[in-house]
């Protein structure tokens, strides 16, 4: 049993609602491996189609695993050891099924409110009393494509802000979700105040 | 009464624990502007004493204002309008004041745990109780300068993640800290599954 995380460049939604590929972000790749190593995860995968983009990802990853950044900064490179370049789902779980037999339940997150969303609770809940690898998919650009979203079993309720406006970057949303379902924080046996 | 955050360049600590300023980042500007609209913050204030950095801060939000970023992303218009460039908590004070005249509470966050640190409950239950302006204060670089926390009123637990790495990107700390501080999702009488 494990926790995964994916970042997802294709298939996506551009502003018009199209599907595209987005290019990799830099430090899409750093905060959200720096936050996936805070929290427990097995491995975050960068997952995109494109071999430019797949080179670009390698570099900045080898750069901070074996180059000057491997010294310069161990922070970086333990954040580093469990990121994984990737060209779509099927690899994520096919390098996922590599380590265990256990099932794999993808759970997409997405800032829209839309109907049968698993809410934080429910999942951590889940994660504590059905054994499996579980793998929580972040989309860039405008959202995961719906295509994408029928291969998944669970869409988790969207981060909800204070007023009307919720447009957290994709670096920000990963941080909350992964506080929210992993941090000891929210244990409830924790000692509170 | 209302709510605020400051991201500090200087004073604070690089690698070494030496006194440094930074530089600013373009995406802390948009991480942490947009993370800050969602949670209700009335300014984000970009602090930095050199003129080049904040001259380089200022074409930054100028471009999502008024230039060709305010016709092509209106999320990122609205996150701008709250973003504000000064030289120190100084000016933050000064800025702040000129909106009424409640007192400033100061509230600085580190990554390291220390002695009597305010936790994320008994802060939350201040902001209902005690009318006041609150500014939550992050560092860039290796964290706050110590010197500056001699100026603050309280310091905020740090947070925990699940083993002993705990090397969040301040846009991802930020994020985490605005969310259970701030988020409609942990108030009390919240109905929970």
């Amino acid at each position: 049993m494990g926790f995964y995380v994916a970042l997802v460049h294709y298939p996506v939604l551009d502003k018009q609602g199209q599907s595209v590929a987005t290019s990799i972000t830099n430090l899409d790749i750093h905060d959200i491996a720096r936050s996936s190593r805070t929290y427990g995860i097995e491995k975050f995968f960068v997952v995109n189609p494109i071999p430019g983009q797949q080179w670009f990802a390698h570099r900045v990853i080898e750069h901070w695993l074996e180059g000057f950044g491997a010294e310069y900064n161990w922070t970086r490179k333990e954040a580093m050891q469990i990121t994984k370049v990737v060209g779509d789902l099927e690899e994520v779980a096919d390098d996922i099924l590599c380590d265990a037999d256990l099932p794999i339940v993808f759970i997409a997150t997405t800032a829209r409110k839309m109907p049968q969303q698993i809410s934080f609770e429910l999942l951590r809940k889940k994660f504590g009393q059905e054994p499996a690898h579980y793998c929580i998919v972040f989309g860039t650009g405008w959202g995961l494509h719906p295509s994408l979203l029928m291969d998944i079993d669970y869409t988790l309720e969207p981060i909800v802000g204070v007023g009307d406006y919720n447009h957290l970057s994709v670096r920000a949303a990963s941080a909350i979700i992964l506080d929210r379902l992993f941090s000891p924080h929210f244990d409830p046996d924790r000692h509170s105040i």
